[in-house]
Formats: C-alpha cells, structure tokens, sequence
C-alpha cells in the first residue's frame, strides 16, 4: 500500500470513528431544548476534515495510546473548534452563509440559537474531557487536559486570535502582526490536540512531547497559509464557504503580504520543518507525517 | 449586632474581596488583544450583587472551608454568569443596552467583540477551576468540579434554559413548563456555586451536600420568582436594568401565571424551605440563612 492509500484509510477510519464518537457524546435532538440540541448537531455532526480529531488519533498511533481513550479528548477539541466556527459564521462577525458545504448554524436555525448552540457546544468540550469514563487516565492528567484546553481556547488562544483577526480588519498588519493573530486563532486549538494526548500517555520520554509541539505549532502554521492561498485560488464549491472572502473584507493574508510564491514556498518549509520533528519517533508517525504533507496538498 | 447588619458586612467584605479575585484573574487591559481584553474587564468589574459568588463564601462558612481556597469557584460562576449577560444582552438576543446600571459589552464595545468577550470568559471559567494554586483540593476534587460547572453550564443547564427561554417567547407556557426552564437558566448556576464548596470540603458529614442542593434549589427558583416580581414593580433606575422587559417581550411569568399575591406567596414558601434545609448546620450557616432572606427582599 503506498503511502498516501494508508493517509487515506487512516482519514476515513478516523473521521468514521470521531462521527459516531460525537453523534454519541451530543445530547439527543428529542431532549429538552429540541431545537438547542438540534443546532448543536446540525453543525457538529456530518463534515468537516475534522482535522483536530485526526492528530488527536494519529498522535495517539505515534504515541501507542488506544484510539477508545482518545474519542474524548478528539471530541472535545472538535467541539471546540465547530462553536468557533458557529460564532464566527455570525452575521456579526464574518456574517457567512455557507459552512461544510450546507447553511451555516444561524441560517438553518436563528443567530440567537446559532449563539447558545455555540456557548453549549464549549461548556460540552469540558464537560466531555472532565467526564469521560472511556478516557482512561489519572485524575492528575485530567486537570492537565482541561487546563491546556481552556488555555488553548481562551483569550490568549483561539478567542483572542479571533479579536486580533477583529482589531486588524482593514489595517495594516506586518508578517509578525499576521503570526501572532495565526498562532492563536487556529494554531493553538492544533497545538492542543497533539498535546492532550502526550498528556494522556504515560512516562513520555524526554523531549518528545517538545517535538511533537513543535511539529503542531509548523503543521498549524502552515495550515493557515494554505487556507489563505486556497481563499484566492480555490472556488466555492470545492471550499464549501464562501471563497475570495478575505479580499472583499480587506483582511491580511499571507499571499497578499508575501506574494503567492513566496507563501507556498513558506507552507513548504513549515512542513519540512514538521517532518524533521517526527525523525526521533520511528514508523509510529506515519500518519502525523501524512497528515502535515495533507495541509498543504489539500484543496478544500 | 443584628442579623441584618451582620449579613451587609458579610456581603460587603465578600464583594470587596471576589473583585479583588476577578482583577487579579483577568488578562490585563494592556495584552492583546486588548480591546477583547478591556471588554471582559469591562462587563465583569465594577458592578453586580456577586449572588453566585456570595453563595460560595457563605457555603464555605457553614462548611469550614476558608475563602481563600474559594476565590477559584467564586470567580468560575461569575465569569459563567457574566458571559451568559453579554450574551444575553445581544441584539439577536435579548437586545438590551443597560446592565448593572451602564451600557451593555455590545453597546459600548461592539457585537463581534461581546460575542468574543463571552467566549473567552467561559474558557476563563474552566481555566481557573482547572488552574487556580489557591484551590487546595485533590486533582480528583478539581475534576469534580470542573464537571459539575460544565453540566451546569450547559445545554442541560444555564444555555438550555436560555434555549427553552428562546423557545417559549409568544407561546403559552404553563407554571412546570416555566419552572422548567428557569431550574435550568439560572437555576443550575446558583445550584452550581454551592455545590463546588461541597465538593471542595473534605469528609463531608452524610446528607450536608444533599441538603445544601435543596436550599440552592429552592433559593435558586425563589430568585427567578423575584425577579419576575421585580420586572413588575420596580423602576429601570433601581434594577440598573430596563424594567418591564418581560411584559413587553411577552415573556412568561410567575406573577403572570399565579398572579402577583400568589408569587410573592410561592417565593416566601421556598425561603422557608430553604431555611429548613439549612437547620442541621447551626451558626456557621447565619450568612447562607441571610441570602436566602435577600433574594426576596432585595430591590434589584
């Protein structure tokens, strides 16, 4: 089987396995409020790369810890990351009307929903790392994980990459100005899901949960470049949202600041970059190596 | 002293204190992204009664448990309460521009930034329960805690009776129906800032935790049924909120449903029940006793 066969049975298991572990963890859409639980779902279950989950598991392959103690932490990250997406969709905010390929949140249902379906789904992330019995680790690991991903969310992550993103609109921002908006709005979510689950391990060697942040931190970066590329070169229909956005709402964007080779030739490097971190960890990392080489090969 | 001078003093040191433990808890104005930074700062110093933080140091007083060690909790329900505000105040929301007697986070900011703002003060919460050094309880306390916030947060909890809140506007809803959603909305929370001190308290004696649920229960629905009564009777200026909301929305109501005399009857009922629920702890529960009293009494 070559190499990229293996990716992709990876990525089909995976995302096989993260749907039923979500559809399982999401209160049913008949319980009280109905049409709270059904936004919940409609926006979590059913798309999405459900790439956060991906490095939960393909960590875990590189790790050997077992994809059942590891169907929380994916979830929860996951969880995470569609509220953000639900808030961020707001007309408010980004104001978009596609998501995944289907209308967003406050589309199907309303902006006051879309908002409760998005603040359930974060108090549901902890929730589901605090209390899942599958998650099989000490009382002490647990903290930890709750710790990183408040840390990871909040407003020194993912929320704050969000309000540099606000603050910048329409201004001038510099490569580092762009960094520091990237490493938070969508870099720390993909830190945190590689790092939970080196939290989640037992006795890890020395320096290796190091290199694996690392790894997170390039593979995250990257990944930004190539939405920001795809936002130009892409078009709707493959992306499934709304594509050429950045540019009707004048937001900074690696390809407008470096030019478009020179972006692609960044991404590049990143990857090289995060490859180099997963050497010391031997065949186990196959898939985190597949899965950095997706980012920036990817088309949507 | 009188009960009633000694419950102010409690009060006043207990709010002194829980702004002292929110300042030192939230990001400074300075960080970026600042403008985020000074919204959260904004909506969650200055102003309040901190009933959810009161209830902490009162539980803590009849139970032993020494403030320092609470200001954690007291500080995770009152970030949970107040991003539930901001929320609230929305324009997609309840679209209010006043609270706590100054402009919403949306109207002096912006909606983008309040939605944000609330986000970030949720991952906060879990933050400190899962961070807090002064906390000195086990990781497997900490855990408990950080379990019983989410639920209470939640789709099961606050959010899903803001949900069924949402729901009910317009429709006739009947008094299980309307305690229904108000066990959950602000229910859960009260219920919640008792319950972390139970969970904080080591060898806690055999039905203590259950009958501090009751009276957190019963204040809890006590509290909605006044400030239904409030939204009656009292003036925009005294409530630092705009009076007579619930009419004009065409909200569901205590004294709507029962009729006023009945719904200052059923709120005194429940004081009374809490009170009794409180008996087998003796003097240490003098502050619990008195916010118990408050909750009816009080004019905003």
């Amino acid at each position: 089987m070559n190499p990229e066969q293996s990716l992709q049975d990876f990525m089909n298991a995976c995302q096989v396995r993260v749907e039923a572990a979500l559809d399982a963890r999401l209160p049913a859409a008949a319980k009280l409020p109905e049409r709270l639980h059904q936004a919940m779902r409609y926006s979590t279950l059913g798309g999405g790369k459900r790439l956060r989950p991906l490095l939960v598991y393909a960590t875990g392959q590189a790790l050997g810890v077992a994809p059942d103690v590891l169907d929380g932490p994916a979830c929860a990250v996951e969880f995470i990351h569609v509220y953000s997406l639900i808030h961020d969709d707001l007309p408010a905010m980004d104001n978009d009307d596609l998501r995944r390929g289907k209308p967003t949140c406050h589309k199907a249902f309303d902006d006051a929903t879309a908002i409760l379906a998005g603040d359930a789904l974060q108090a549901l992330a902890f929730h589901v790392l605090a209390h899942d019995p599958a998650l099989a680790v000490t009382a002490e690991q647990r903290i930890a994980m709750v710790e990183t991903l408040a840390m990871a969310s909040g407003s020194l992550g993912m929320v704050g990459g969000q309000g540099i993103d606000l603050d910048s609109v329409g201004k001038e921002l510099d490569l580092p100005g762009l960094e520091a908006m990237h490493i938070r709005k969508t870099g720390a979510l993909i830190r945190a899901s590689v790092r939970l689950v080196a939290l989640a391990r037992f006795g890890l060697e020395e320096g290796t949960a190091e290199r694996l942040d690392r790894y997170a931190k390039c593979i995250g970066l990257a990944f930004q470049i190539q939405d920001d590329i795809l936002d130009v070169e892409s078009d709707t229909q493959t992306l499934g949202k709304t594509q050429g956005k950045d540019q009707v709402n004048d937001k900074p964007t690696y390809p407008a600041l470096l030019g478009m080779a020179a972006a692609k030739e960044k991404a590049g490097d990143l990857i090289d970059e995060a490859l180099d971190c997963l050497k010391p960890l031997g065949a186990g990392a196959e898939s985190l190596c597949g899965l950095a080489r997706f980012i920036v090969q990817r088309h949507s």
